[in-house]
């Protein structure tokens, strides 16, 4: 697919609506599909429809067509249809409903079990897997595959929100699944036709001066670009969620304890015990 | 964006590229986006033509507009133009000649360092930043904007590739961009237009139901899907490569010894040093 002429008109209110109209880059080269990717917003309320035949195999699909780090394909996804298992997940995630409501859940793992296999079967250990690396590379491959199957999804016009709070609990997650040892999960993902009132406003995010540096890393500037971040965030909210918060003061809520982690402060211990020693 | 009829000839041709002819599924919803992701291909040729103006802003945008965990935005993309620093980085990553050659080279970061300073300029420590949980969703953060990055690229006419060779030695490539603590490269990106002869054929992959489970990680018929795959896989290197490797072999050649990790197995310690305490 080729570069389209810039519809400016749709460009410009796409970067208004990510940056602010004051801090939006312009003219910039331009596609359908990056307007696609531009109008991503996380949904948190489904309506109860299936989604079509087939959708989760395109979703597989597009996942498996993302980069593979030395094609080993160290991921696995996981479609959660048991009631049951959606309703423990749900409280696995601090009572996030829509994990039960929407039409499609999907559990995202990183997995060395299939590789671990690999060697049983062919009589070669592999030295390689007890290492830190090699669960990041296979969280990153998770990772890198979930994204292509939300942009796919979001070209069927449904919508998603990816499931963090699974990491609350790994261990439990892995229980519920049967999961082997050299499997865990790195996310879980929502998708589905969003309610009409979960459609929300496209969220701002930084000016791009604060998250794209050259040549080496510099931050000068940062505090009075945050400054006109943290009031365009507040505005947004209160549009929103009828309160204010800056995104300093939501970044301070979210990491300042402990207590705010979930029990993800835990994450260590339980890869270890799910077969990573993160050597 | 919504469904479009499907265009079934060029859908079963790109299902057929990825899983050979046997083993696609057919019949599913389909859309221009999902086209354009089928077709990824990892590119390590590049012509010298410069990128179009604008073309990183794109990028960017793109990149910010994937999820992000709880808006946290925990990363940052550094664009390397200095030819001594490219240099420097086609040696980290085992002479990759295209990390030289490529018009617009991209280092993508775990960047918990602009909390920090949100902590510092408060007068509020985050006591959940030491955790891997932490580096966990910034990793994670980086890639989930690095693929719509590379999505948009793609969906430009431009090719890519990841280097995940840059972390080989991540504290190397921090003093080369003047990384501050709690910032580390999580991958490289090559982006640019493919040399002719470098626009390989798209790289099959394993079947769905391998990847694919549903309720329950399930396994007992993967040895004889395996053994599909390798004969594919085998045929695909035999037709590029001049060679004949198996995936089994190709996974046993890259996992089998510590000394294929390149330095990555030290991976942790680098971490560490670089200001994520993995706690």
């Amino acid at each position: 697919m080729n570069a389209i002429d810039p519809p400016l008109a749709a460009q410009s209110h796409a970067l208004a609506a990510r940056y602010g109209t004051d801090a939006r880059p312009s003219n910039l080269p331009w596609s359908e599909v990056i307007s696609s990717l531009l109008g991503h917003r996380s949904v948190r309320g489904y309506k109860p429809d299936a989604v079509p035949p087939g959708t989760l195999e395109t979703l597989v699909a597009a996942a498996q067509s993302a980069a593979t780090s030395s094609n080993l394909q160290t991921w696995s996804v996981i479609e959660v249809t048991d009631p049951a298992k959606r309703a423990e997940m749900v409280k696995i995630a601090g009572n996030q409903k829509h994990i039960g409501e929407c039409p499609l859940f999907l559990v995202w793992l990183a997995d060395l079990s299939r590789n671990q296999r690999i060697a049983v079967a062919e009589g070669k250990p592999l030295e390689s897997v007890p290492y830190l690396e090699s669960f990041l590379v296979s969280a990153i491959d998770a990772a890198l595959a979930a994204q292509n199957a939300v942009v796919a999804a979001e070209s069927l016009g449904l919508s998603t929100v990816y499931i963090g709070a699974m990491r609350n609990d790994p261990q439990r997650v892995a229980e519920l699944l049967e999961l082997p040892p050299g499997a865990a999960v790195v996310f879980g993902l929502c998708v589905g036709y969003a309610k009409p009132e979960s459609a929300a406003e496209v969220k701002p995010r930084l000016p791009q001066s604060v998250i794209l540096h050259r040549d080496r890393y510099t931050y000068e500037t940062e505090a009075q670009e945050r400054a006109a971040y943290d009031a365009r965030l507040e505005a947004f909210s209160r549009r929103h969620e009828m309160s204010a918060y800056t995104w300093t003061q939501r970044v301070v809520a979210r990491m300042a304890t402990i207590k705010a982690l979930n029990g993800r402060e835990r994450l260590k211990d339980a890869l270890i015990a799910l077969g990573f020693p993160l050597r």
